[in-house]
C-alpha cells in the first residue's frame, strides 16, 4: 500500500485527494494546508486522512511514501526539493517548476536515490489526447507539418505568473506528448500586460523546429468567449481537437495537399484534397484518475508515467524562453 | 462620366468590370489581358466595352480617367507607376505594392499631379466592418486592448508571395480602418514554409504599439476548415467577428475585467463582467460596389476614400516589416 | 422549522435531499426507500436524517410537515393521498398524477385541509425560462403566436409511461407557465413505440387554442443527439431557448411578419421583418434550490408556487388526452 | 436533339433556361411568359431562343418534344395535360399536380402515349440526398424507423397553397425516394393560419405505416431562423442531414438501441450504444442540372427518371390527404 501525503487544499487539492483515496494499492495519509476550515472539509468526508498545517510533517513521517504537491508555483522547487531529500516520490502540479535549472536538480535528487519526480499534465490522460496520440502514432496523420492551439477564456488572472504559466502549460504538455517529446530550437513569444500588475495576460508562442514542423499556442485570460481549440496539421490527414464541445472533441479530415513539380521547373503543382471527416467516439474517463494511478504505478512498478520529468522540463525550458522572448517583443531564443 | 480602364481579367477583374459598369457617373471603357478567352467572356455581356492585350493602351488613351489594376501583385508598382505617369487616377488590388519605398513614390507622384491613388480593401466597405467601426467610434468599446484575427483555410498558395501578402493583408487593412490608422512601433512575425517553394504558408504577425494595444493576425493556406474570426477586445466591450457565419457576424459582448488597488497594497482586485450579448442586424449590400463607387467619388469629388493611400502604406509597411522578421524567426523589427 | 420526509431515492431523490436540506426554515426529517445501500449513502452524508424502508412511516409521523414523493409515476396519486390524509403538504415529482381525476382529487384533499400540494416542474425555476416568462410579460413578444418545443436525446426508455410523460411533460409545464395558464380547446397526438413493450418512444403532441395560438411538441428516446431546442413566436418578437447551449440558452430576434390589405382586395401584402438578436444575460441559479425553497414558502407563508396544483391539473390534462390521441393516430381530442 | 420550351419565368424558371442549355442532346427552343422584361432578359442571355406570351404557341409547335412548367401550382394540371395531349413530354415544378385524382388522369394520358411525364423533385439529385439513399440501399442503416424532417425560415408565404405544399412538398419527396417509395396507410396533419387570408402557415404532418416505420414533417413560413434538418433513424445507425451546413451535411452514427428479454419476462433491457460518427465528403454537383438530364434521358432512352410521375402521385397523395386533416385538427385520414 502506497501512502500518500497531499500538500494545499485549494481549486484542485481536494480533486487530487478523492482520486487518491480512489486508486487500488494506494491510500491518503495525511494532508497540509494552512487553512483550517479547508482541512476540516477534508475530514468530514475521510475521517480517516491525518490533518496538519505545515508540509513538513508529511516530508518527516516516515509511513509516507509520497509527496503530491498542488501549491502555487513558485513553492514547486522548494517543497519537491525537500520532499525528495527526505526518500519520497513527488508529484507536482503543472508546472513542474520555474525554470529548467530548477527541474534538472529535483531530476537528479531523483534518480540518485531511485525516486519517482512526476508532474500533473492532466490532459495526457484524457480520451481525446490519447486519440491524438494514437492517430499519430499509428502512421494514419503522416508526418507532423503543424500544431496550432488556442486557450483563451475570461478570468482568473494569475496575479505573479504570466498567462503562459496558466494556460499555455497545458498545450505544450499535449505537443511533448503527442510529438514524442519533440524539441524545438528556437522559440518566439509574444504579448501584453493589460493591467499595472504588470503579468502578461494575452500571449502566443511559436515554436521553431531543424525540421518542417512548427508549433504556435495562444493563451488569454481576456477573451469574451472559452475556446480550447487544437488543429493538428499531418502530411496525410489533419485533426482538429475542440475540447470546448461536449462529445464530439476529435475530428479526424483526410484533407490535405501536395507538391509536384512537373518537368517545367519553373512551374508548382499543388494539389487540393478534402476527403471524409471522422468523428471517434472518445472513452469516457476521468483524466485526473489516470493520473493517480499513473503516479502509483510509477513507485510500485518502477514505470515511467507519462507526466514524467522529462516532460515536464521540456514544457518549463519552453515556457523559460517564451517569457525571456515575451518580455523582448518576440525576440528569438535559442535553446 | 469617368472613364475607367480594366488591367487584369483573371479571378477578380470580371466582378470589377460588373461593380464599376453599375456605378453612376462611371463607365468601363477598356480591359486589357493577355488572354483572349477572358477578353471574350467580358465581350459577351459588354459587346461596347474596349478589348486589348496591352495594357499600354489603356495608360496611353486620353479618353480613359481611371486605371484599376487587378494583376499580380509584383506588377502592382510598375503598371501604377506607368498609368500616373499618363494622369490616370488608379485603383490597385490589394496589396497596393510590395515595399514602403514603392508606395511612397507612387503616392509622391499622385499627390503631385493632383490624382487618386487607392487601395482594394474590399472588407473596408463590408457591413460587418463598418459596424465594427462605428461601435468603436461611438466609444462603446472602450480603448482598443486587443485585435486577434484568424484567417485560415486550405487551397490557393501563392507560388510567389507569402500567406501574409494574400490573407493578413485583409486583417490588416481592417485593423488600420477600425483603429484609426494606429501605427505600430515593431513587428514580430513567426511562420514557415512546407513546400519546396519555400513561400510561408503558415504565418503568424504579432504588432506593438506605444500603448496598451496589441494585435496579432494568424494566416494559413494549410487549415481543414475555413476560419475567419476576429476578437476585438476593448476596456469596456469585446467584440467577435465571424465571417463565415452566414447572418450574425457580430456579436457584442457586454463583457470585461477591471482592475482596482486596494489600500493593502500588495494585492490586486480582478473583477471580471460577464454580461449581455447584441447581435446587430447588418446592412445586406455588395462590398465591391461600395469600392467602386468610393473610388468614383474620390476622382469627382475629390473625396479621400476609405482605401486610401496611406491605408495601403500602412498595410504594406508592415507587411514588409512582417516578412523581415518572418525568414529570422519573430526577430523584433523596429518601424 | 417545516420538516421534510422524502419519498424515494433513485436518481433524482439525493438532489432534492441536497437541495431541501440547504433551505432556510426547513430540514430533512427523515427519507425513506426500499433500497439499503441508497439509505447508507445519505446516512454517510446526512447523520442526522432518520432512515425507513417503508414510507408509511414518513406519513404516520407527526412531526414531519411535507413529504416530497420522488417515485414512479404509477405511485404517485396513492402515496399522495395517503400523505395529504395524514395531513401533510405534498409535493411530487412530475407528472403530478396519471390522469386529470387523480389530480382533482388530491387537489380536493388538499384545499379541504389547507395543505400545499406542488409539482417539481424545476424548469420554471430556471433562468431561461424565467426570463422568457418577464419578456412575455412586459409585452415586448406581442401575442403568443406559436410555442415549438422539441426535446430529444438517446436513451432511458421508461418501461411503463409512454416519451411524453417522461419528456413533454417539461415543454407543456413550461409552455403552460409562460402562457399564463392558456388551455388547449384540442389535442392530437401522433407517435410510435419502435419496441415490444409497446410504450411509444417517438411521439408529436399538437395543442389548438381558441384564439391565434398554436404549440406542438416533440419527444423521442430515439434521436442520436440530444436537443433541447423551443422556438417561441409572437406578433412581434421571436425567441429561441436552446438549452443545450452552456451560457447563450437564450436568443430573442426582432423579427416577424405583418399582412396588410390594401384597397384591391384580391391583394395580400406581408412585410418580413429581420432584426437584431439579443442575448440576454441570464443568472445562474440551481433551479431544484428554487423548487425547495417555493414549497417550503407555500407551507410557512401560504403562498401559491409556481408548479402549483393547477399548472400539474393543466399539464396532466393535456398528457392524458394526448396519450389517449396516441394510440388512435392523431384522432383530435376535445378538452 | 431533344427540342425543350418552358413556361413561366418567375423565380426559378431562368434556372431552368440555364440548366436545359447546358445538357448534352438538348436545347431550348422557346420560352413563354406574360412578362415582357422576363422574356428580354433571357433574350440577352441567349438570343437565339424563341419568346412567346402565350404557352399555348409552345404547345403548338410541332419542332418542341418537350415541355417543362415553372408556373404557379394551381396552372399545373391544365397545362401539362394541355401540352401532353399535344404529344410533348412534360417536366412540372414541384408539386405535380392538386391532387391525386389530377395526377392519375396525367399519368394515364402520358402513359397512352409514351411521353414522360416528370416532376421536379429537385433534392433528389443533391450529393446528400443520394448519399443517404445510398446508405440505406446498402443496408449500412438497418430498417427504417423514422423520418424526422424540419424545413422552417422566415418569409414568402404563398398566398394560395398552404406551406405543406410550399415545404413538406421537399421532405415527401425526399422519404418517397429514400424509402424506395413506402406509401403510409394514414395521415394526421396539424397546424395554423396567422393570417386573414386563412393559409396554413405552421403546419405537422405525421404518416402511419404498416410496420414499423413512422415519418413527421414540421413546416413554416415563421421561424426566425432558417432550418433544414432531417433526422433519420434506423435499426443499425442513424443520419443527420443539416442542409443549411456549408459543407457538413451528412452525418451518420453508429449510435442505436436494442431490447432484448431475459427470461424473467417482466423485464426489459435496453441496451444503449454510442459510437463513431462519420461526415462523408459529397460531390459538388448542381441538382437542377440532375433533373434536367434525367428529364432528357427519360425522353431520348426511355429511362424512368428519379423524379417520375409515380413519385409526385405519392407526394401529392400525401399533401391531399394532409391538408384535409390539417383544417380538421388532426383528424386522422386513411390512405
Amino acid at each position: 500500500m502506497i501512502k500518500v501525503g497531499i500538500v494545499g487544499l485549494g481549486y484542485w487539492g481536494p480533486n487530487l485527494v478523492r482520486n487518491f483515496q480512489s486508486v487500488n494499492g494506494a491510500e491518503v495519509h495525511s494532508v497540509a494546508d494552512f487553512d483550517n476550515n479547508r482541512l476540516q472539509k477534508i475530514h468530514q468526508l475521510y475521517p480517516k486522512i491525518n490533518l496538519c498545517n505545515d508540509a513538513n510533517e508529511i516530508f518527516e513521517n516516515p509511513e509516507i511514501d509520497a509527496v503530491v504537491l498542488a501549491t502555487p508555483i513558485n513553492t514547486h522547487y522548494d517543497l519537491a526539493k525537500k520532499a525528495l531529500l527526505k526518500n519520497k516520490s513527488v508529484m507536482v502540479e503543472k508546472p513542474l517548476a520555474t525554470s529548467r535549472a530548477e527541474v534538472l536538480e529535483l531530476m537528479e535528487i531523483a534518480d540518485a536515490r531511485g525516486l519517482s519526480l512526476m508532474v500533473d499534465h492532466t490532459f495526457l490522460y484524457t480520451g481525446a489526447v490519447q486519440k491524438i496520440k494514437s492517430v499519430i502514432d499509428s502512421g494514419e496523420l503522416g508526418n507532423l507539418q503543424y500544431f496550432d492551439s488556442t486557450r483563451i477564456n475570461l478570468g482568473l488572472f494569475n496575479p505573479n505568473w504570466s498567462v503562459i504559466w496558466d494556460l499555455a502549460v497545458h498545450d505544450l504538455s499535449i505537443f511533448d506528448y503527442i510529438s514524442g517529446g519533440k524539441k524545438p530550437v528556437a522559440v518566439s513569444a509574444t504579448g501584453i500586460a493589460h493591467t499595472k500588475m504588470g503579468i502578461e495576460n494575452l500571449a502566443y508562442i511559436s515554436l521553431f523546429f531543424d525540421d518542417d514542423t512548427f508549433a504556435h499556442i495562444t493563451s488569454s485570460w481576456i477573451s469574451p468567449v472559452k475556446i480550447r481549440k487544437t488543429l493538428i496539421g499531418g502530411t496525410k490527414k489533419m485533426i482538429i481537437y475542440d475540447d470546448v464541445e461536449p462529445t464530439e472533441k476529435i475530428k479526424i479530415y483526410d484533407s490535405g495537399f501536395s507538391v509536384s513539380t512537373p518537368e517545367d521547373m519553373h512551374k508548382w503543382l499543388i494539389d487540393y484534397r478534402f476527403g471524409d471527416i471522422y468523428i471517434p467516439k472518445l472513452p469516457q474517463i476521468e483524466a485526473l484518475k489516470g493520473v493517480a494511478e499513473d503516479f502509483i504505478r510509477s513507485i510500485s512498478e518502477k514505470t515511467t508515467p507519462l507526466g514524467n520529468a522529462n516532460s515536464g522540463l521540456n514544457v518549463v525550458t519552453i515556457l523559460e524562453a517564451a517569457q525571456k522572448s515575451l518580455v523582448n517583443r518576440g525576440e528569438t531564443i535559442i535553446i
